[in-house]
């Protein structure tokens, strides 16, 4: 039998979150936390609701990931999140030495790797997964503010 | 009148948050956030307490900072920090776009500076306030682990 747990099959639970930001007017980022195929952490920007720069998706999954586990390492641990972390949220993912990230669309401006923000050794990176999707998404939240 | 209201005056009561820390078997760093000579946000490290990397003293006085101001803008506001900030909390206080950040001892290894983080435009440094006190508080601190 194919093996369902995907990177694609992952992220598109990201982009469901990413979509609960859309509908709460926030720009529209998701991130949920795996471990052994299963899901243990969920988070989508808040930024505007809670007031707060560093609600992003990332630091909420983290933050409620270590709750799970009881931990605050997340070895074992792959986040998937629609849009490319901030250094903010790289920082963040370099304390928990997270084994895997994999993020959709890539953040020209304000993504870590343009910004120069570092991942720690032990994390491994998939860059693109669904990038059309989330970033459709989030053209979409900005042509209605335009509006 | 001499002004009381000095970085040193300010780094003091930083570092009475990271003695706060250091009480409660944490990593001391200490932090608080002042507008207009008024505190308004005191945070320290409760990495170990929350069981979460994102625990840091800067964040939480970032949070609660903006939960004085009802805005996620720091403008006006400046940043004490007994330690030099991390990637994450300088991407932080980059998303809030502080308008000056005043540290103390410098972190060589895992310092925003070294990891090639970086600051808004907008904002302001000031190194070294105090830095001593607080690195010889953190190496008290790694003294007594080591024991």
């Amino acid at each position: 039998m194919e093996n369902p747990f995907t990177d694609e099959y992952f992220m598109k639970k990201a982009l469901q979150e990413a979509e609960m930001a859309f509908e709460k007017d926030e720009i529209p980022v998701g991130a949920i936390i795996v471990i052994d195929n299963k899901i243990i952490a969920r988070g989508h920007n808040l930024t505007e609701m809670l007031v707060d720069v560093t609600a992003h998706a990332e630091m909420q999954a983290i933050t409620a990931a270590s709750n799970f586990l009881g931990g605050k390492y997340l070895t074992g641990c792959t986040l998937y999140v629609t849009l490319e972390p901030c250094q903010m949220c790289a920082g963040a993912l370099y304390w928990s030495q997270i084994s895997k990230i994999v993020f959709g669309a890539s953040d020209e401006n304000r993504g870590y790797e343009k910004m120069g923000a570092q991942l720690h050794p032990k994390t491994t990176v998939v860059r693109g997964v669904l990038a059309h999707e989330a970033s459709e998404l989030i053209k979409r939240f900005f042509a209605l503010k335009r509006k």
